[in-house]
Order: C-alpha cells, then sequence, then structure tokens
C-alpha cells in the first residue's frame, strides 16, 4: 500500500502550485513513511495509542522535528511538542498540530496530514529565516480516535486538565491491559499526569489542519475549507411503544404499530434540520426492532438520532422540535414514547478573527476558499473550549474517510499547508488574541 | 397452570348457553387436561411433533374418542381419525379436526380448542342419536406449527398428497434427530406415506374451528366469526442502498439516505391495504440496516414486507403497487433498489355454501356473527386447496395468541361448538357438494 499510495500522491505532483519552502516530494515521502507504519492487510493503518507502533510512527516524527533543529518534549502522557521559538518568546504561543493515531483499518490522512503540516509549515518557515513574533509551538495529541481505549480526543483532554489521574485507573482495553501499565510499559509516566496539563494563558490560539472528511469541497470545487465551528455531536433515543400483534390476524385499523410511528418519525426528522440553519444536520443510522419478525408487528422500534449543529442554541431547538414530533407522532398513533438523550456535545465556533486569517492567507495564495462547519469532532474542538481555535480542512476525494479509501491529492495537500504556513505566521505577529474567551477575541488587522 | 386455567375458564360458565349433549364444565375439564401436557416453567405449553408430551396428548385425545365408541384410525405419519358414520357411509365424508401441537411456550386453545370442539360436537350429535347421511370424521394433524422441523401445516400437506418420502429425508431438529428417526421411534411408519394420502373425492367438505387469535370478534361483540377466506401468506423484501457517509460531515442535501427512504417506503406500505380491501393487511415487521450505527448514514437498509389477502388477485396487485412505491423512492433519492419475493402461499377462498351453513347455524343458535378473513394459515387451507374447506373463529381475548396469555372465555368457546356440531350436521345432510373445484360448490337449500 505504501508503493501505492506514494505513487497515486505524485500522480497530482505537476499540478502542485510552488511555494517557498515547500517540497510536494518530500510531502509524498513522508505521508508515505508513516502510512507504512501499522499497515494492515486490508490495505489500511491500524496505529493505537501506547502500541508499538504508535511509538514507532511517533518516533520517526520526532526524528524530523530533530532534524530542522527543534527541542522536542513529550509530556507524561505522550504527547509531542515542539517550539519553533519567536522573537518574543515570552509571549503566548500559537499552537498547530494534530494526531498520528488512527481508527482500526483506517487512512493515511485523518491526524497524520495535520502533523504533517504543521511540521512542513514551520519547516518552510525555519528555512526561509520567517522569524515569528510569538513562538510557535507544535503538538502532536495522542488518541485522537479512542479506539484502543474508548476514549477519545484524549491527549487534547489530558492537555487542557480535564482528565484526572483516577480518570485514568478504570480505562482498559479489550484484551484487559490497563492504560496506566500499557502508558508505563513504553516508558511514560501517568502518574505525573498534572505535568501534561498545560496553562491555557500560555496558548493564543491553536489551529489544525485536517481533511474535510466529506464531499463539500469536492462538490464546490474550492480549495480550502475555512471551518466556522465544529458540530457538537448529541444522540437521542426514541422508543416506540406499540402492540405485538400477528401480522395476519389484526387489520390495518386496529394495530398499534411501533416500526409505522418510527418510519413517520424517520421521514419527518429527516426535513427538520435545513429549517434550523445551513449547518444543522440530523441523522438516523440505527433503528432497533423488537422482536423483528416479518409476521409480526412490532411491539417496540427505537430509532437513535444523532443530531448535531455548529451552533448550540441551534442544535438544541432542533433536538426540542425533533422530540416534539416524536411525541406528536406517538399521541396520534395511540402508541408510548420513551426520549433519552444519551449525550450532548456542546459544539465550538471558531472565533471570526481566526477565520478572517485563514480566509486572508488563502486569499493572499490565490486559492478558493468556502466557509464549512466540522461535523466530527476533533482535537481543535477541546482546545477551542478554552482558547482561540481554528481548522483548516483540504478537500477529501470523494468524501471518504475512515478507511483505506481516504484519499487527498497532492496539490491540495499542499495548497493547504500553504495557507497553514502563512496564518501561523499572521496569528504569531497578533499582539492581542484573548486567549481566555474565544468569543470575544480580537486581532490585529 | 392447568389449575388456574380451569378456574379461570369456570368463571364464565355461568354465561354459558345451554345447548343439548354439550355440558361446558367437561370442556373446561378437557382443555385443562390437554393443558397440563408439555406446560413449561414460563406458563405456557411446549408440545411438538414426535415428542412423549405430543404422543400423550395424542393418546389422552384418542382414549375419549373410544370412550364414545369411536374407531381410531392412526396413519403412517401420525394424523389420527374417527369415523361417526352416517346413514349413507359410501358418500364423501364431511371432515372436520385440527391439530395438537404447540409453538414453543404456546397458549391452551390454538389447535386444542378445534380438537375438542369437533370431538364434543360428534359426542353430542352420538348422545342426541342424530345420525348424519354423510359420515362425520374427526381428523387431528400433526405438525400444524411446524416448532421442530421447520416445517408447518404438514399433518394436511402429507394427507393432500403434497409431500413425498424424499421430501422427509432432509429434515431433521436443531438437534440433529432426523424426521424419519423420531416417526419411527414412536411408532409410525414414514416409509409408507403413499398409504397416508387421504383421497380427496371422498371428502365433501372440511370444517375447522379455531380461536381467531386478533381482536376482531372481541371489539365488534360478535360470537362467531364466519371465516370467508384464508390470507395466503407473502413475504418481500425490498433493500435500499444508498452511500455510507459520515453522519456529521455530510450536509443534508448531499446524502444518499437508505434508512430515510426505508422510512418513506415504510409510511407509504400502511396506506396501500385500505385502498385494496377490507381483507388486505401490509405489514413491516423487519429492518435491517447496515452498518446501523448512530453515527453513520447507512449505506444499505432492508425492509420485510408480509403482505396477505384472501384474494390472490387483490393480494398480487397490492405487491404490485408495493413493489412500485419502493421503486419510486428509489428513484426520487437516487438510490439503487433490490425486490426479492420470499415465497408466495396462495389464499383460499371459503365457499360460499359452507359460509352459508355456519351463519345459518349461528342464527338458529340467536348467536351473532360476522365475515371475517383469516390472516394466518392453518390445515384448513392446505384442505381448502382440494376440498370445500370453512372455518369457525371465536374470540380470542385481547387478540393474544402463540403465548401462555392465549385465552377463550368458557362461554364463547361453548358458543362455538354448538355451531359446529349445527354446521356438521347440515353439511352431512346436503347431497351434492362438489369436492373437487372449490369455486363452484353447490350446495342444497
Amino acid at each position: 500500500m505504501d508503493i501505492s499510495l506514494k505513487e497515486r500522491l505524485l500522480n497530482t505532483l505537476p499540478n502542485c502550485h510552488s511555494y517557498a519552502g515547500l517540497d510536494p516530494a518530500k510531502l509524498a515521502d513522508r505521508l508515505d513513511a508513516l502510512a507504512a507504519i501499522g499497515r494492515t492487510e486490508a490495505g489500511g493503518i491500524s496505529r493505537f495509542v501506547y502500541t508499538k507502533e504508535e511509538k514507532e510512527a511517533k518516533e520517526l516524527f520526532k526524528s524530523w522535528l530533530q532534524e530542522i533543529g527543534l527541542v522536542v518534549r513529550e509530556d507524561p502522557l505522550g504527547n509531542i511538542f515542539a517550539r519553533y521559538e519567536g522573537t518574543e518568546p515570552s509571549l503566548p504561543v500559537v499552537m498547530t498540530g494534530s494526531h498520528l493515531d488512527t481508527v482500526p483499518n483506517g487512512g493515511a490522512f485523518d491526524g497524520v496530514l495535520g502533523c504533517v503540516s504543521s511540521f512542513m509549515a514551520i519547516e518552510a518557515l525555519v528555512k526561509e529565516g520567517r522569524k515569528p513574533k510569538r513562538s510557535i509551538e507544535l503538538v502532536v495529541f495522542i488518541d485522537e480516535e479512542g479506539t484502543r481505549f474508548q476514549n477519545g480526543i484524549f491527549g487534547s483532554r489530558v492537555m487542557m486538565g480535564e482528565v484526572l489521574y483516577d480518570d485514568l485507573l478504570s480505562l482498559q482495553d479489550k484484551d484487559g491491559v490497563k492504560f496506566v501499565q500499557a502508558a508505563r510499559e513504553i516508558g511514560l509516566q501517568p502518574e505525573n499526569i498534572e505535568d501534561a496539563y498545560y496553562p491555557k494563558e500560555d496558548i493564543c490560539a491553536f489551529l489544525e489542519l485536517h481533511i474535510e472528511q466529506g464531499k463539500q469541497l469536492e462538490i464546490s470545487n474550492d480549495n480550502i475549507g475555512v471551518v466556522n465551528g465544529i458540530a457538537g455531536t448529541s444522540w437521542h433515543t426514541y422508543t416506540f411503544y406499540g402492540e405485538t400483534d400477528h401480522a395476519g390476524n389484526t387489520p390495518m385499523n386496529l394495530r398499534k404499530d411501533s416500526v409505522a410511528a418510527a418510519a413517520e418519525f424517520i421521514v419527518e426528522v429527516e426535513k427538520i434540520p435545513p429549517t434550523i440553519s445551513e449547518t444543522a444536520v440530523a441523522t438516523v443510522g440505527k433503528i432497533d426492532v423488537l422482536p423483528n419478525g416479518a409476521n409480526v408487528i412490532a411491539g417496540e422500534a427505537t430509532v437513535t438520532v444523532d443530531a448535531r449543529d455548529i451552533d448550540e442554541d441551534q442544535r438544541d431547538r432542533m433536538i426540542e422540535l425533533i422530540t416534539e414530533t416524536a411525541k406528536t407522532i406517538a399521541k396520534n398513533r395511540e402508541l408510548k414514547i420513551k426520549h433519552e438523550s444519551e449525550f450532548r456535545i456542546p459544539p465550538v465556533k471558531v472565533p471570526e478573527p481566526i477565520q478572517q486569517a485563514v480566509r486572508e492567507s488563502a486569499d493572499s495564495l490565490q486559492l478558493s476558499h468556502r466557509p464549512i462547519p466540522s461535523g466530527a469532532g476533533h482535537d481543535a474542538m477541546v482546545l477551542g473550549k478554552y482558547v482561540p481555535a481554528g481548522m483548516i480542512f483540504v478537500p477529501s476525494v470523494n468524501g471518504k474517510s475512515h478507511s483505506p479509501e481516504e484519499f487527498t491529492n497532492l496539490n491540495d495537500c499542499l495548497d493547504g499547508i500553504a495557507v497553514l504556513k502563512e496564518t501561523l505566521f499572521k496569528l504569531s505577529n497578533q499582539s492581542t488574541l484573548d486567549s481566555k474567551s474565544p468569543k470575544s477575541v480580537k486581532v490585529e488587522s
């Protein structure tokens, strides 16, 4: 797979723009080298936290950082940091990075491209001898996917002080290996977790480049997605209780059919997001019917709704409408209904000054861009709760992700890195970015 | 459970009408005695073909037949026959009966009530000394439910010559016991299956009393359901193929959502039967979604439709409409669709003269009655393909069946038996019932 990945990347080498300090062939080499670590027979990549594959990828990445003269620091849980010192090193830093772990049999770009992009953006600035005012600090977060311990966006949550040592003790993988044991075995010190908490006031802004994992950029034919918010995921189950009856002996007008009610509900759920906002989405991907027999009118049908938006008020209004709809349908059909909200992760808006900086960078490079919400959660979502955080999306071929099919053309990757580089430099020269209150960020223009 | 069943039956003893030759207390005793055989801890009854429980029930039943002086015959597969000889024993018989086997943890009435009713109707005629013209022959079919060998309405199919010896050889239960071995172990001769074929021309009519297994009689408050046809079951699967996408990163207007299509289809399926006939029903009780994850737009959703009507043309028209609807929805949503018909059992209409005979009997006893389709298959459905066959339904409390909750009040059972008795006698005195062509039956009135 590594060979074909490199070949496939180099297919679009002729399409690559020329950017100072950015070598597209080297980019292909680096993505290819990381894709070789943890390769699966199914053609994907499996690299989970605290495994030898993840360690190998981190060691390779650290060696690149050291090659350009950066000092690498690893916190007690394994998050990696490397700082390109600015002319005013005492100011809060501009931070950038992503993650190197993958989902099972995942792709070669999710997380990895963000890490490599942050590295190459800094490398280019170093080569060009462009000194930022604020230091630019690269971060590689551990365990964004949460595959091994069912516990995602983990490194960023640790860094922001959301995880206590006691929280670690209950975690174990499917083979019964404890999280703390796995961490110690590769030389980390989970008991010193407090040393991994990064002072929020020392971060001026955070910026993460990521593949879109959707098709919007491909369809609108834009180079750059300027992420305007990271949608908060929320899951809600609606169980309709009807009456289990004989499919043959119960006339249509005497039925209390939970499946028919669920179907009516799903049809309505699909219509609701466009009435809320352009960024709202609601999905029914999971239905559980009891007894789920062809000749039995089902007495129970549970529909799980995944509802997201980048604005919390809008999302909550959507959930309210969905819930009212479910209740109305149940009432009209004389069924009982139970509604449970499994969780509601708060969405994070990207402060306008950060979006503005990304747009200006893209404009200066003559790259087309569009605002885009991130429907998936990312480390930037965690950082964004505490400091101004933004994201840059690059197109995903056919929107595929979390699979071996995941791909982004080399020229698209390179355009993203060029925008990231300019934006980081721009942000590093801002003098007042209020790091504590993302909603009232002020940027010098 | 047997004690409470008897007590519960005797609760309605005061409501029982008085009919010559029919003792309600004896009826309660007999239902109770059969319910004691194969009792489960869960309060139901499990009595499967060729088990000691089934044999015990049959032996008890045969002893009752012998007590009233009838000669009992058992065919090589285990169907039981006992004939109350008429004044013209060379004429084709009027046959009546049902089955003694049950579904797992089933009720005390399904099948059993039909057997006991046929027995008590004949017993009453014997006691009263009323001699029919044609002989009235009682039959107990084996294995109507098909629980053990996944092969229902079996005894009647054997009797009608639909099963060959070779067909038996492939049958085995979940423990790997072969059908033929099980049959031989309880003393039967499956290799002589041809001796079990009953000459169709020797049957003038068949009549089966059964619990409704639905709520229509209860709701309309009628004593007797005059079955006008036995709906043929047909199963059809419709698979919608969309695109598996990220629930967060795919805007509503870029989705190819198989679940939303399936839901729209289910809502439409529910509306179709009333446009076809009063007896048509269509049920979606089974949905299978892939991958069925809350945060994934599902790429595949399969809906199974159970479509029934007592008229085959009507049913086929309904299936056609349902299939067109599925295709239209798939087309409008730009999804692919696959339609497969798993099976289509032909429905059987009950010849009008038989319905008429049942109605007249009920009228003569001042019992209210209504036409009703049988949505479930029964042995009468098999017989009805070859000879004029009818059914009498009695009310099921709350429509429950195939569970320990199955119940019919004693007075309702007794009313049904009285109607069965009168109808059998009436039919046995008809001189010309065309047995070969149910659709052109002629009955002397």
